[in-house]
């Protein structure tokens, strides 16, 4: 029987959700690319967080930095010397696996003995210009935050901030992992939606208040897009498995079918950065010069769209009848509304529900499906979670009245056409 | 006397809108960083882009694919092969040059004797996996195009369209640039927004309609961002210079400072790729299979910016004082609109401005400044291209009205705050 995730990876592979990157040439190992309705969905989640966290705020200020940065970022931050894994071989079959991460003491695809394990740089490298040395070697960016850190004295220079304050930058990072694994969990190109917060260097633990506030903001946001209280858990990460800049962390890990782990994190990052970078803040007020600390949220997305598909993925029965249906929050489906006339062979019907069509799709995504009867039409939308399916029947062309069918009741209500566009953006954005 | 970009690279740095990648360790050559109005600019202008090219239309899919691919999908296309420039050294000072862009013979550096040309292929290259060889290079994507056509068969067999229809696609990409120059206008690491648009097999000439069409397209969209037809320019790319996919190309020039150079560009790729993919197309109708041909309007979204900036970019005088503006189509402004108390020592007029502010923010990019006199205040919106500032004074305590103020003519109109959001909103959106 297929597990959960087999389902799933079934499922987005089929209906344009999520592709394996480059499969027509075998697949690139890590590498997974977004369908039409993966970007779709991936579009929503990326605009409601840069609502929250930017746009509806006044103290967070957006950026966009480069993938490709000068080494001595990297230097400074102390990638180089420390961004690694502990690699160990197999001495049989040469396999290479991620050490903490194996099960067992013997080589789990042949049982062969293993290698002393060593440190593996999980940065990719590349070389910028047109000679090819150690001068010219450059680094694809592990994380989005460094390039936030290197910007931090221009963004205070043009908007003069007052503490606190952040940078949020929404952007693809680079690992090149040892052993991708579970889909989109473990995965050597993915994209980070990550928060700097900028707070007064703090006299004792007072900067535990701002952490927890944090920590609380990541959460109601992940309420927010439909991820369920109950699948949510805290984990402060021990001393000895933190960051190097790390005072502490919270991953917060969400309940997988593949087990708990991490989906998000924050961490209060001390003033590790900024000194490594010799960046200081003036303060205007008090006329004295000093090392911010930082706090950081932050987020992968394709964790987060895993973490969505698992929660939202359901089997259940409707009118006698099983189906397969995912139960996105309306603000994140991909489809907003399907427009059906419930016949394709009477052309007055066709005409009128292009009309309705018409209406819609410039206001919210919007699917035209006239082939086959109703009920496989219902089927084919719950499987993608569009929230609502209009249908134009022989009622609408006396009335000018259709049925708007709910995803998740499988109940009908009529309703004017005049209405339709209201009524539907208000059950979508509520 | 600064040149006109040296005017814009300045105002844009100092405003917030584009920094030097990498600035406090030097640099990285041909990278640039989008500072908080940079963001905000570019989100709009990949917001309207993807709804016209996308949203609005039935017949194109979003795809995202990945930077990292397999090494087989750029042996197939072509890449590399072909994908190389000239490149020639300075025997004396050991400068490298790209060939074919070089104005004089001898070095232009140092005047000393160049070397004999020799090809550099200009994709980044990297490794993935835990062994650095051959087998594991691999390369970051030098165009999104590629990502399009190997996710072809994958997004027929989810949304089988009918003949027409189109892949779009906004993603970042890499070129190895041998000489970085003009600001955005030649760089390394760059963003693109392109669409695939596949069509029958033409008998004879019978493409050219569609090409024109998706040209004409390219114009519109163009115009709709802000940049005059009078600075636009279509130029056919001979024989010689073109890509090696291409049977015809089209490139839309646009008047920089520095000369009239491209800004995007449409080419009939013929089946160049989907027969170098071996991907074919079964119709359902005619029952048969075949290869389909491709147009493709590409468009990179630094390139757009740069043109913007050149085209907006003024200095004028208003009510007797000079004073430098961006004149941003108001629906591409970072910011829509400013708040701004008369006075910052009335705290009744403070009072009444936040609750303004309050109304606006969520609805719109607002900012709040209450430094300095008014006419300093507009001063600096100008510069930032904000298209409308609202001035909360001592009649709105009375009755309830704002000032509006326009940009572009310094007019001021009186309007009650209960209809300024929607006002704000039909002059953004007009």
């Amino acid at each position: 029987m297929e597990s959960k995730m087999e389902k799933i990876i079934s499922l987005t592979k089929r209906r344009g959700f999520i592709y394996a990157g480059s499969e027509i040439y075998g697949g690139l190992s890590g590498t997974w690319d977004y369908g039409p309705l993966g970007v779709l969905l991936k579009n929503n989640i990326k605009n409601l967080w840069w609502k929250k966290f930017i746009l509806d705020r006044e103290d967070i200020f957006g950026l966009e930095s480069s993938i490709l940065m000068n080494t001595k970022v990297w230097e400074a931050s102390g990638h180089i010397k420390g961004f690694s894994d502990q690699l160990v071989e197999c001495k049989k079959c040469r396999k290479r696996f991620r050490a903490d991460l194996l099960k067992t003491e013997c080589c789990p695809e042949c049982g062969g003995e293993l290698a002393e394990k060593r440190q593996f740089n999980t940065m990719f490298k590349t070389f910028i210009g047109p000679i090819e040395n150690t001068a010219s070697q450059i680094y694809l960016r592990p994380e989005t935050a460094q390039g936030m850190f290197v910007n931090f004295k221009n963004t205070i220079d043009s908007f003069h901030p007052k503490l606190p304050f952040g940078f949020a930058q929404i952007g693809r990072a680079f690992r090149n992992e040892i052993n991708p694994e579970n889909f989109l969990f473990r995965i050597r190109e993915f994209e980070q939606m990550e928060i700097e917060y900028f707070i007064n260097p703090p006299t004792g633990e007072e900067w535990g208040k701002l952490f927890d506030y944090w920590l609380k903001e990541m959460h109601d946001w992940l309420k927010e897009i439909g991820l369920k209280e109950k699948n949510i858990f805290n984990r402060e990460v021990g001393e000895k498995d933190r960051a190097h800049y790390s005072k502490k962390t919270i991953d917060i890990d969400y309940n997988y079918p593949f087990g708990k782990d991490e989906l998000c994190a924050i961490a209060y990052r001390t003033d590790f950065d900024l000194k490594a970078h010799k960046l200081n803040y003036y303060d205007e007020e008090t006329k004295k010069t000093f090392i911010p600390h930082v706090i950081e949220p932050t987020f992968g997305i394709d964790r987060i769209i895993l973490a969505l598909l698992c929660e939202v993925y359901d089997e259940d029965e409707m009118g006698g009848e099983k189906r397969v249906v995912l139960k996105f929050n309306p603000k994140l489906a991909p489809i907003r509304t399907a427009v059906f006339p419930l016949l394709a062979n009477k052309p007055k019907l066709i005409e009128k529900a292009r009309k309705v069509y018409k209406i819609l799709k410039p206001e919210m995504t919007t699917i035209w499906d006239d082939i086959g009867n109703i009920g496989k039409r219902y089927r084919r939308q719950d499987e993608i979670g569009t929230p609502f399916c209009i249908t134009i029947d022989f009622q609408t062309l006396e009335d000018d009245t259709v049925t708007i069918r709910d995803r998740d009741t499988g109940k009908q209500e009529r309703i004017e056409i005049s209405k339709l566009t209201k009524q539907l953006k208000d059950n979508i954005l509520k």
